[in-house]
């Protein structure tokens, strides 16, 4: 997608110096716009647990470019493993992670080492163009459902959305955003509504950052005001992106995603998941009980970041003596999704929605 | 209640000066405690509009000290008139202020000239008083739930509040905070999760702060989180203040309520509003229709203020070219609300819970 009008990837070799990785550093915007370079895989893991990239599918990329780094360097088999140890430990809780490594780790070792950094060159790259084309198949899909409101209502169709599913979590089109973007792009009038999403404001930072550099019209609202927008007409359909959906259609996705799905329920209006597959455990039923709650640090409320001027700050928001909780996720039960928008297409959020897109991954009855 | 171990109203008479009124300024809180002098109306017309105080109790008791501070220099009617129209202009909106000002007016113009400082002083302290003792019935039959539900549980009750229905907002007590303060000083464990309460924070800021200075453990979270909480078994109940109650049980409280009582009600956890009886409305029914909603400046939501190691600073959120909206208030519906709290006791949210606590006020059906 556009930043200052050029077609960026949030991920690309350097031109003129392959042995490069780059990479837009997620951490000083919507304030800073700066590239992040990575040379060794040290440095790759280091991008992804700072959170110079974020996102389930960018981290891994990232960690595929990661893998191709370290065949630079040396092609050993005990280098590579613990240049790919290095890389998912970088975040422990990322199933993608782990997925990506584990799958180059594969090829690798199945190969000779004098061809190994092509390899890994080559599956990075696969990885990174499988995103594009799963992101961009979920925004042609969502894209018939914004259409079939805009027939319907012939005027701007208002959209609300929470945290940040949109490129900047992928390579490119994002999940939630991807249907927005395609939606723009057919010149159909759009609106979004931006939950700002604490503690870590990824939809103030990045979300509304993508839509300022895309051109599409959006408002900023805090995190208490989807219900009331929605009680009052305001609010014809939510997306949001998952990063765990059960087998029954549970997603788990950032906190405070359940209360806006309740919302959306009790005032009839449609609310949708876009997902590439790979975010579907099939081992899962029952994502309340069964998906656990990352807790993250405390300070991530106490304390915020924005730019003063010249410069990013933080600030206690807190008084001293006051502890504070904060729970990464939360838990949308299938009941309150009105659908799974998947690079398939778009199924209701239940074991037999999942299975008539994904017939292959039916569980077995054992 | 208690600041650093010393017992404060909101608002009070400088010992040995009575011709000025101090109150303690809301502004700088959590991070400075400040009182703040207020020598004529013009001043306490400015402490309500730049929100030194805040909260419909407290609002109303220091315009009714500004008239008092009036008479002090002029008892004339038209200055008195004057001084009255600024009072009421500093904050339109609130139905408490203008409520009061027209009270001690007319009291004061019952009387001669030279009873009127005399007057408005005594009406001043009669309202200060008054709302200390509703709070306080606010607590007492509050109690009664806690009380109910440490019985059954015997174990700490977990209570979710949102915003600041605190003592801060009102002279002493508060009104959502009353039983909490009152289960304390019985001896019943509690423990409070407090949304910080986006835009203005004002739990972060205020909540968290009466907490910290009562002794009462508490959690601060973000306001996503509460659904979360209760999906896992973690509230016990909730319970919230209210701007304005409709004569059938609606209530217009601060933004995000409505997502809070729409979790409470699909994990069926009580949801309880304590409310002194003068904010209900008896000439609205239904508050999603009725009640207007106040937009506020949307810099509160792309900027935020906090202490940065010496001083308040405030800092952007959000990427130049973004908008935002700014609606104070949501409306929760009567269905979603466990109970009222008023100073008489609890009754349910519906016209015949009201009117059965209220019989004087059933409205006619003309």
């Amino acid at each position: 997608m556009k930043i200052e009008d050029k077609h960026y990837h949030t991920i690309w070799q350097q031109q003129g110096n392959p042995n490069v990785v780059q990479v837009i550093d997620q951490r000083t915007l919507p304030h800073q716009f700066i590239i992040h370079d990575i040379h060794t895989p040290k440095e790759a893991a280091s991008a992804i647990s700072d959170m110079v990239v974020r996102g389930a599918p960018l981290i891994g990329v990232t960690a595929a470019y990661g893998l191709y780094l370290a065949c630079l360097k040396s092609r050993g088999e005990a280098d590579l493993k613990s240049a790919a140890d290095l890389l998912k430990g970088a975040r422990p809780t990322a199933v993608n992670l782990a997925w990506a490594v584990d799958m180059v780790m594969q090829e690798l070792l199945s190969v000779p080492k004098r061809d190994r950094a092509v390899v890994a060159l080559a599956a990075a790259e696969r990885i990174k163009a499988d995103d594009i084309e799963v992101c961009k198949m979920i925004g042609v899909h969502g894209l018939a459902l914004i259409r079939d409101l805009y027939k319907q209502k012939q005027r701007t169709i208002n959209i609300l959305t929470h945290c940040n599913a949109g490129w900047l979590a992928t390579v490119d089109w994002g999940t939630a955003t991807s249907p927005i973007y395609h939606a723009m792009e057919e010149g159909i009038p759009v609106h979004v509504w931006v939950d700002e999403t604490r503690p870590r404001n990824q939809g103030a930072n990045l979300t509304a950052y993508e839509l300022v550099q895309q051109g599409v019209p959006h408002t900023l609202i805090v995190d208490n005001t989807g219900g009331h927008l929605m009680q009052h007409g305001m609010v014809d359909m939510v997306i949001t992106g998952t990063d765990r959906t059960t087998s029954q259609g549970d997603v788990a996705n950032k906190i405070g995603t359940y209360l806006k799905a309740l919302a959306a329920y009790d005032n009839d209006v449609p609310f949708y998941v876009a997902l590439p597959s790979s975010t579907i455990d099939w081992s899962l039923k029952d994502g309340v009980k069964e998906i656990p709650i990352e807790e993250r640090s405390p300070e991530e409320v106490t304390h915020i970041s924005g730019w003063a001027g010249n410069q990013l700050q933080q600030v206690r928001l807190s008084p001293e003596g006051t502890l504070a909780a904060n729970y990464g996720f939360d838990v949308t039960p299938a009941r309150l999704v009105t659908g799974l928008i998947t690079e398939r297409g778009v199924c209701a959020a239940s074991a037999a929605g999942l299975q008539s897109l994904f017939p292959e991954k039916t569980p077995s009855n054992g």
